[in-house]
């Protein structure tokens, strides 16, 4: 039984800026040796060659444009971002959504160049749509409990069993997140309980006063 | 066997707004009751109304919002186009692309308005995704082809076989248009065999000299 | 001296459609004649015929493309509004935000067209940015008081006075609008003694259980 | 009199990627100090850091985003640029457009972080409208001519002129920069003459065989 994957979302938090991204990788790197639990970390596309220079962690863009290099100013490319030593990318969350073609070329371009896709999903249909893909992962978050204190794993367990059933129904091969409020190892073994291959969380993690007694938390249960 | 459903997509173009959607309207029913293939029409907003009211053909919207009715200026609801008559909507056409989170939200406010969704699709792996969200169709248009005079049916009847299996993986329930270049019975014909239910079209009919003639095309084969 | 422009923004609230739209738009064509106070009505897409039909008043539409008419599904041309009997368009309400280009085009499209453009904005500076692209009307509206019950013209007289100085810096010819809040006379009032030409507003007439009532009192120190 | 500033738009291009991104900065600093002709670089996100550790370039972001930190996934915020060593960001490119509201914050967290804002303008209206949201500088680019090999110089002069008019117009303190087929030092000279402050360019220098051969024919008549 594969143990669940821990992916944190820096966003542009301040508190996961500058040296406080440094603490809060170099505080993952250690609880992720200390407990063996896989745990990724997702910062600012500026961060991404810094972090994945100076810790064994896999480092996430927070989001990935599917179009071809060329002459599009602004954008990120899959390729770009593996230059920068990432090991996979968020796609379409809900505080970047894209549309559908959009997610599905940025899937495809994220495939391509060696790099795991994580595609976020808000309810049931949409993570059936986004496993249709065929990502890596689909990760479900409820909109309504993103940043809040309440996790999904308690406040609306059957989002996330019917995600896992309508993804698999879709697509056996891919693997489920869940965010949205996780904050503690109880929440993250609800999750597995309930069939999901890991969570994607935070502001419990990233606005926390010591991020590493969280994460040891995190990792409590599994 | 259910005959083919032909929609008619005005678009904004010139010839197909004013006394000029009339004409394509009056012609297009004429040849629906000429030869009992159900023909739909999709106008302007500001036309919903006015053609429901004098033709006796589905009248379909060409976008609409899922956002429940409220303060949002410039949008448009399920609920108001039902009032002004209309049958169903396009949903995610090439030409007015939405997020996941929003092509979802307005298949759910159609189905719960009693409106036909209509989902545009880009590719084999976008129209599973679409039918993931159980809409009434979907329409597989390769956007390269829209507005062109070779057909998807000739230049590519392996992204319609494709969209066939792998729509009806996901969902059996969900019928298949196919468009992008369809100007005639043949590709009609083509799209049918291949195992669709119905064809998008445009510039075909709106911009033709007599919409009529090529209308009577179009059914000769069915 | 010019009486103050009151324009009523629908929306898609569901009080401002089907026979309500009606009803507002009627109580508005009354309270027009008795007081001589100009008043408009901007109603969903397919309100805008048969408003312009049945009543006196100029009817707006509340957004605008500034595209040609051509291959562009699900929008919405100068031109098919001025066919259905708009007087009008707003363009960039802060709920149908478009970019620098596309506003600039819309004026653009609806001068062309002989229609007034009433260009929404957010704070000062954006207002004499608007201004630059010389439309008939800059409607500025704080976007923390839309919906409420403070108005504007009470909470941030400040950014009223800051927008007539600098939009009339940029071009003199530019009519100035207020919004957000707006629901009395005094507001009205005190808009017009601060500089501007009139009041964009929605909830306070829309939502009300009598429209007449407050339509009454908004020309009531005019 | 001031030099005229040439800024290198490295797009996602492959060529401007990687290893190819230190060359072109390494020519670009080497002919800014045999020319002492201002130039800057505007790579992608990833390439802020590295290239702003390892040249005396200016560095520009190709786009930022104006929100404040936050719960913002996959943003780009003034503060993470600067951290980043940007000197500056493009705001608006034609292949990055943003609302009017959007463009409004970005230019305002520059100023707020000390950064330099360039906003880009597809037209003499939406140059005005740029200005009088006070950036350092509006840079002008018709977007049919960007990426050929004609220069606005030689093609469109009279928009150059138009925007220097209509910019000093609003607000004197803005800078102009003119782009979109920029490839020679003639070019240049034409934009300067027309009173410009200096180009803004990409494919001419960054698709070259040899870019240090481009730079230096690029600052020959200055």
């Amino acid at each position: 039984m594969e143990k669940p994957f821990i992916l944190i979302n820096l966003k542009t938090y301040t508190e996961g800026t500058g040296q406080r991204a440094h603490n809060i990788a170099g505080a993952a790197q250690q609880v992720a040796e200390e407990s063996g639990v896989p745990i990724g970390i997702a910062p600012s596309y500026m961060n991404l060659h810094p972090l994945s220079m100076h810790y064994s962690l896999p480092v996430y863009a927070q989001h990935v444009d599917g179009a071809e290099p060329g002459a599009r100013t602004g954008h990120v490319t899959a390729e770009a971002i593996r230059q920068a030593g990432a090991t996979g990318s968020l796609v379409n969350h809900s505080e970047r959504r894209i549309t559908l073609a959009e997610i599905d070329a940025a899937v495809r371009a994220l495939r391509e160049t060696g790099l795991i896709s994580v595609v976020c999903s808000n309810n049931v249909s949409t993570s059936a749509a986004a496993a249709a893909l065929n990502p890596d992962y689909v990760a479900i978050e409820p909109p309504e409990l993103i940043g809040g204190t309440v996790s999904v794993s308690q406040a609306n367990p059957e989002i996330i069993t019917g995600t896992v059933k309508a993804v698999h129904a879709v697509n056996p091969g891919v693997k489920i997140l869940t965010g949205a409020g996780i904050h503690s190892g109880e929440c993250i073994k609800i999750a597995s309980d309930l069939g999901t291959h890991g969570v994607l969380l935070a502001s419990s993690v990233v606005k926390a006063k010591a991020p590493i007694a969280v994460l040891r938390d995190l990792v409590s249960k599994i």
